[in-house]
């Protein structure tokens, strides 16, 4: 199945294009256009990818089997008639975790999503081997095709429907970027008193190892937990000049302490 | 120096005594005793460490060199006085992130302060190799002591003023009770959707990893950062019978958006 849909389009050149594209070109996939209005990002991906790129809709090839579309959300719609305009035959993907399949209907025959559940930065490698995908199709066989392609890259497959998955991207962006803006906050403070970040860093392993093997809930610590008052009010006294940082303590300890 | 501070009392039985006086006890230190006012607690540690315990300060030994206080900030500070009570002698030190060293002033002569910090879970055990302690002490040679104890258990020491320590215990409440607090959010809501929080892990991994290389600023991804407002309606609106979650999600993508 995975033979039929070798000759591969990517629509945009930002992270998740980038990573993917590198990683199905070494699978095997063979990735024939980059498509992205910004030169720059065109001609980077394209070069590194070693094949050709465009950056008007008027000459995206017309000869692939797949076209995958990783753009931002806000343009991702209004792109995608003159995407699949005139490749009727192709299966078309996006890779948008909070996008419904149904941006597809009545403007493709076979389409789906490709959704890797990860956080992509250009200057850092990707080992697919530890991403999750999440796949859904509106034909059997090209639900198949996904799953192959998806576990050609040594990912973890799972079907999942758009409410699911946008489930998912919300999840994410707590477990992720919300993770990381701890990380902020927590590297803004040290940097004030005079303390290394790094000495952050052996914590925040633990951290996350930890819910490996115990569900969040057990393995939360701290003094909101705790419910001690006591440390909590001398914490809120050393970020009274600190009134954005004040009120995320406050909000999230009560938290903590609902869930 | 170590040598003279070779005989150990824990008062106090919770997680961070457990953890670090099996870790002293097997770096060579004697642990002569554990005092917990919880007879089921003191009896299970001292069990573990094959030493005596008291629930009661009348019976605490007073022919100790060090006794490591390790108990909540709440009653810390009115245990101090019975404790150093006729072992004027001895060094006396607590293990809290958020009390400063001058709660000993006036009580005892010698006297620091040994904050390992990391998260402690009865049923996980901790390397003490990759755990920061900060060190305090009112006499340079007490000061050696510590460092060389923390030394001793394999970990990375750094000494750090009462401010600076109390900095520490708030920036680690952010990267590290927040931080999995966004995780007990994000299993909350895959649990809802009927997918395994197991899926979300390698995201959880990869963002902890990132920070190692990156700064959090430079490694924060995600719909607040790109300032993408159509993905952020679509999680708020998924979010809308969930108030805490969505008022955490407004706040906190304020937040990035503003560092």
């Amino acid at each position: 199945m995975a033979d039929n849909h070798k000759r591969v389009v990517l629509v945009g050149a930002g992270n998740v294009a980038t990573h993917l594209g590198m990683a199905l070109q070494k699978a095997g996939y063979e990735i024939v256009q980059v498509f992205s209005r910004t030169e720059h990002s065109a001609s980077a991906l394209a070069g590194q990818l070693g094949t050709e790129y465009t950056v008007s809709m008027e000459t995206l090839r017309p000869d692939a089997d797949l076209y995958i579309v990783s753009v931002k959300d806000a343009v991702l719609q209004s792109l995608l008639p003159s995407i699949v305009k005139g490749r009727e035959e192709a299966l078309f993907v996006h890779t948008a975790g909070s996008m419904p399949m149904s941006v597809w209907k009545g403007i493709a025959i076979r389409y789906g999503v490709l959704y890797p559940m990860q956080t992509f930065s250009k200057q850092r490698p990707v080992d697919f081997g530890t991403v999750s995908f999440f796949v859904e199709a509106n034909e059997p066989d090209d639900l198949e095709t996904l799953k192959q392609m998806a576990s050609s890259l040594g990912a973890k497959v799972y079907e999942a429907s758009s409410e699911q998955r946008m489930s998912l991207h919300v999840a994410a962006v707590f477990a992720c970027n919300f993770a990381n803006h701890m990380y902020a906050l927590s590297a803004k403070l040290l940097d004030k008193y005079g303390m290394p970040f790094e000495a952050m860093l052996p914590l925040i392993e633990e951290t996350a190892d930890k819910v490996h093997l115990l569900s969040p809930r057990e393995a939360q610590t701290g003094p909101a937990i705790r419910r001690d008052g006591n440390v909590m009010d001398k914490h809120l006294d050393l970020l009274a000049d600190e009134p954005i940082l004040q009120d995320l303590y406050k909000k999230i300890s009560k938290s903590i302490q609902e869930i």
